[in-house]
Formats: structure tokens, sequence, C-alpha cells
């Protein structure tokens, strides 16, 4: 990815039970990569979930945060899915490592 | 956290096979828990591997990356542990979310 870019990181402990949780992440995760300035995106769960996205400004992770499908889904994280989570959104600075 | 501080956001996919990953891997953990500026480790696992860890400084991160341990370790991902990785090295602008 070219830098400057931004990291949304997405730390969470999901409560017990589906709750519609595994069908609403899919669509979320389609439709983020559906929108302007979408990079990337990787998650992991065990014990708790990390999803990172990555995008190329501010500006595109307030679009995305405001999107109606994705402000629901959202409310429902808040209510129904997660025990708790934490959002951070941060600055590439730099990066290296073994491609894929 | 207090902001400013940083994020190193470590992605992999392992290898199969052990070949004392896990032992290392907690061990490394224990070992930046002791580092000057360590703030907070995060990790999950399933297809592939997210681990974040949360520092003061970028002088803090690059002191951790150089301990002669955490060399060792760096080594043995390199050539036993990991098919891929990306390091990145991130500012933590903003967060928000639910507490624990």
């Amino acid at each position: 990815m070219t830098k400057p870019y931004y990291a949304v990181i997405f730390t969470s402990k999901r409560t017990s039970g589906d709750h519609g949780y595994d069908a609403m992440a899919q669509k979320m995760e389609d439709l983020a990569r559906q929108q302007p300035g979408f990079l990337g995106f990787e998650s992991a769960r065990d014990e708790i979930g990390i999803s990172v996205s990555y995008w190329e400004s501010l500006q595109d992770i307030a679009h995305w945060k405001s999107n109606t499908d994705h402000l629901i889904a959202q409310e429902k994280g808040r209510t129904d899915w997660y025990a708790w989570y934490k959002v951070r959104i941060c600055l590439v600075e730099r990066e290296y490592g073994i491609d894929q």
C-alpha cells in the first residue's frame, strides 16, 4: 500500500451466541470493500477478535462509519454482539515484512 | 492509554507445525511487557494471526526490536514460523469504544 494511509484497529470481545453476527459481519466486510478509499481488510478471532481495515484517508473512514447499513450494524454491535470493543484510528508510518 | 502513542500491527500466516513457536511466542510476550514504554498487547489467530502491541514512542519500539532475545526470535520467524508476515508501525490518532 502507498503511504501515507490509515489503519482502523477494531478489537472486541463477543457475547455468547450468534444473534445474526456472522451473516452481518460478512455483509459489512463485502460492503466495506466497495467503499471509496478502501485498501484492505484482515481479521482473526480466538479469545478476542482483532480486525484491521486500511483506508486512503480519514475522510474515507468517516464516510464508511456514517454509511446507513453500517450504522445499523454498529448499533447491533453495541447492544447485542460485543461485551466490549475498542476502535483505534491510526496513521501507518512505516511497514516491512515478507510478502505473501 | 494517553495519546499520542503507537501501535505495531503484526499480521502473519504461520507455517504448519509448531517448531518451538508457542513457547517462544509466550516468552516474547512476557519479555515485551517488561520493556520501557510498553503499554499493551492483544493477539488473535485463526486463518491468519494479528497481534498488536502498543508503545509510548518510536524509540521504545526500536529498542524492543533490537533486544537480543527478540532478534533471535525474529530470525526464527523469518526462517521457520511464518509463510509471510507484515509489520506496520502506526501512530494512534483517535480511539473510542465500550470499556471492558
